[in-house]
């Protein structure tokens, strides 16, 4: 039994394949998108692999972390070393002390932790990371509102912009139909950054941290190529963000998220048509 | 700042949306897949939460338990109670003392390690819980060939035709849009057995706990509606299937690990047409 082999310095590559069509086989070459273990070492500890698109692997170790609470703010963040190995890739992040002791104090109650997994209200707000807004400053990186801005009424033709805007500048994806972008719209439509990613949540993690590192900030919202499901509604609500289209179809649960939280969420977005399934007072006509 | 809303016992629900469409803005309502915090309990200790469409848990139970490692067979788990909570369900797993000690065991190593995330090869197929296939019958459940079936060749034909089934199978996603399916396919290309979720790694997980269950095993392959990325394929090989078809786009190294485990792998199945990724020696024309 041979081993299998590890490319893990592209975002894509070239296979030999076998093409069947109408009865008719042929060999011929595809482009595949890569699929890498990529290691988070905090402060010298391994804390997790998760696999991704081996591209704008800094953004991602900050959207990580500030999605998953690890971070406060990018300012706890002081340095990141991306170090390829024969296997992956490693990302060793040097972070605040403070940060890094409630890491270990986390991964401490991960294992201890006994009794029923869903007991009660904070159990699960813990269990999916809910924002508390109470603690609004302390508790969510707040990335857009930090900037001060409120995001205002979005114009129901900028969101069919971003639309068709989204396809044309997802490189990856079209060339090799296996990897979700996440972006970030402005007010006109036009889609002033995005990140592609074999996981959708690693694309919003990196743009989360893209968001994080650039210093001037358009009002807009985040568009992705993909469903809203409660992660990904999740993600956009503690990055402090107050709106969410996705291409394809939101969960129930996604929607209730949005609704309590304050997202407009938008789904099924087509070329001239989408559905608001959370907040329509944001969207102008 | 209220609260979601928790609806955790139906696999869908109806909201309330706004429309738009063309310039006219319209009040409709959609049925969306319900995502429901599901607990994983193994003998009285939390080990997981997970998101999934909240039928056929009995099946996820043991499906989980067996891709993840937790259990090696079947009769290991010697109860599941699905258990109804206000904010999720719990499943509850009787499971064997040697199963649970090894949980526990794995659980505190998972704190305690420290050091590089991707140091060799241990560490990796470890992280990715590659099958390791010298030591076949003690780590894989292998539900598949301990039946005693080998696959044989499976017609071209047959793919096509449950590409074609699986679509008017997925209740589900016919209704909301929103959930994957896999499926069971037998020689004849008929679907006998199929699970969806919102999540396709759940629903591979179901399939795997249903087959498990199952007396009687008809020889086949397992179809899917989503990508084949690392980890769906990983399940297909540790479950010790022979082939995985899927509608979408495969990874590199889910590639790369089918060829290396020994797993015939298509993709972009359409209606008449699909690519051979690894292994094409198992279908014919």
């Amino acid at each position: 039994m041979e081993k299998p082999t590890y490319i893990v310095d592209v975002p894509l590559s070239e296979v030999n394949v076998t093409r069947w069509r109408a009865g008719v086989s042929s060999e011929a070459t595809d482009k595949v998108a890569e699929e890498v273990p990529i290691a988070l070492i905090y402060n010298g500890v391994s804390h997790a692999v998760m696999l991704a698109t081996p591209q704008d692997l800094e953004d991602f170790a900050l959207g990580f972390s500030l999605s998953e609470g690890i971070l406060q703010s990018k300012s706890e963040l002081y340095d990141v070393e991306v170090v390829t190995q024969a296997q992956g890739i490693e990302l060793r992040l040097e972070v605040a002390s403070d940060a890094f002791a409630m890491l270990k104090e986390r991964r401490r109650n991960l294992t201890g932790r006994t009794g029923c997994g869903l007991c009660g209200a904070e159990g699960l707000e813990q269990a999916l990371r809910l924002p508390v807004r109470e603690k609004n400053d302390a508790l969510q990186p707040n990335i857009h509102k930090a900037s001060g801005a409120s995001l205002g009424k979005v114009p129901a033709t900028s969101i069919l912009k971003a639309f068709k805007a989204l396809q044309t500048q997802q490189v990856l994806q079209q060339a090799t139909g296996a990897t979700h972008a996440c972006a970030w719209v402005n007010m006109q439509g036009e889609v002033v950054m995005l990140r592609e990613d074999v996981g959708r949540h690693n694309a919003m993690d990196k743009l989360i941290g893209a968001l994080a590192k650039s210093a001037k900030q358009e009002n807009g919202f985040v568009l992705t190529s993909s469903r809203a499901s409660v992660e990904m509604v999740q993600k956009v609500a503690l990055a402090g963000y107050d709106m969410l289209a996705a291409i394809s179809a939101p969960t129930g649960l996604a929607i209730r998220i949005a609704q309590a939280y304050g997202v407009t969420l938008v789904g099924f977005l087509r070329d001239e048509q989408f559905v608001i399934y959370a907040h329509p007072q944001r969207i102008k006509n």
